[in-house]
């Protein structure tokens, strides 16, 4: 038999992975708009934050209420206070999406500095990680929350290795230094975003496995 | 007569205002080793944050554990679902106290750069705001709350002017590019802590008067 809270449930689920494709879409247009030095298309990303930030709070309120209609049973609380979270770190990662916007505002302003390599990849393994990461969600799937996690590191050492390469065009060649800040900028977003990505996965596997890796993923 | 969940409630209080006495300490020692170059203290940072993250995590079970079993009405459930965001909040204020005992290590690799003034600056309003977005949540007072938000914009600010002098610095003399770069990393990290402090007052306004100032605190 269905009960009633199921048909909550089900929209409160469809509306997070609403949330969850606006946030991917604003981080692929803000990479784009980055890469293809396109004003427009970073303008589109902030302008559309207004979107997702109420979304979000449409969500939480959802939740609440929902938890205090029905009383849920503890499986359904449980889901209900990690939606809470989810839809929390996907707020975050459009801020972050912004962020790059704006930074990509201010870098055109200058000639292009070099063709951008690394951080077009770290882009892939962030997007990709947030994908997955509510694949995992929806899919109820343990396992792939685990490889959203691992492959957080990846992403750490691109950051690293992206911050030393700007140090050294910095003090090579001083004219190239607000650019090079604004691209470390970039890249310490993109690795915020790759972890608001892994902090969901904790939670799915948390979800489902009652059974917490937070602060502990890189470990397993 | 008092209810059982209230001991509960008061319990998860209490622990929270723990969690919060945790991570102010973090980013004041984490100040207190970059204006002093004590690599000792950002090491103890460092080392301390597992604490933090522990905590974080009973804090999580204890709400989710009273959800389950005491079945809270309305506006008790509010109250859980808000201490599961403010715990996520300080969980990552101690998180970006960590990154700027990282920055100090890395500084400390060097001579000083100069004297440090708007960081200290900006770190004691943050550190302000983020004793301030605790105290309106225990004294569950609403102005409190809204002078948080308020403070903010005087964070994003100090934070503009940080960078643009220290990209100054940069261009005028590039021997002092790799600590201008950490420099500007520690002022980014100051004005997340603020921003998760607003969240928190936000939050805390939300609470109290079940009206939502999310992603509006500078408007009003």
């Amino acid at each position: 038999m269905q009960r009633h809270i199921d048909v909550e449930l089900a929209g409160i689920k469809e509306a997070l992975i609403r949330m969850a494709s606006l946030a991917e879409g604003a981080i692929g247009r803000s990479i784009k708009a980055l890469v293809s030095r396109n004003a427009e298309m970073a303008h589109q990303v902030i302008s559309s934050d207004d979107a997702i930030n109420t979304l979000e709070i449409e969500i939480d309120e959802l939740c609440l209420r929902t938890m205090a209609r029905y009383q849920p049973e503890a499986k359904d609380l449980r889901f209900l206070a990690m939606v809470l979270k989810i839809n929390n770190d996907l707020e975050r990662m459009g801020d972050q999406a912004v962020n790059i916007a704006e930074r990509t505002l201010d870098l055109l302003k200058e000639p292009l500095l070099k063709p951008l390599i690394d951080i077009p990849r770290m882009a892939e393994i962030a997007q990709r990680m947030v994908k997955e990461s509510l694949d995992a969600f929806v899919q109820q799937d343990p396992e792939r929350a685990r490889s959203v996690c691992r492959q957080d590191d990846q992403v750490d050492r691109l950051d690293d290795q992206i911050f030393r390469e700007l140090l050294t065009y910095m003090m090579e060649d001083p004219k190239t230094i607000t650019r090079s800040v604004h691209l470390i900028l970039v890249s310490r977003h993109l690795e915020r975003i790759a972890d608001h990505a892994t902090n969901i996965a904790e939670d799915v596997v948390y979800l489902i496995q009652g059974k917490t890796i937070k602060h502990h993923a890189a470990d397993e």
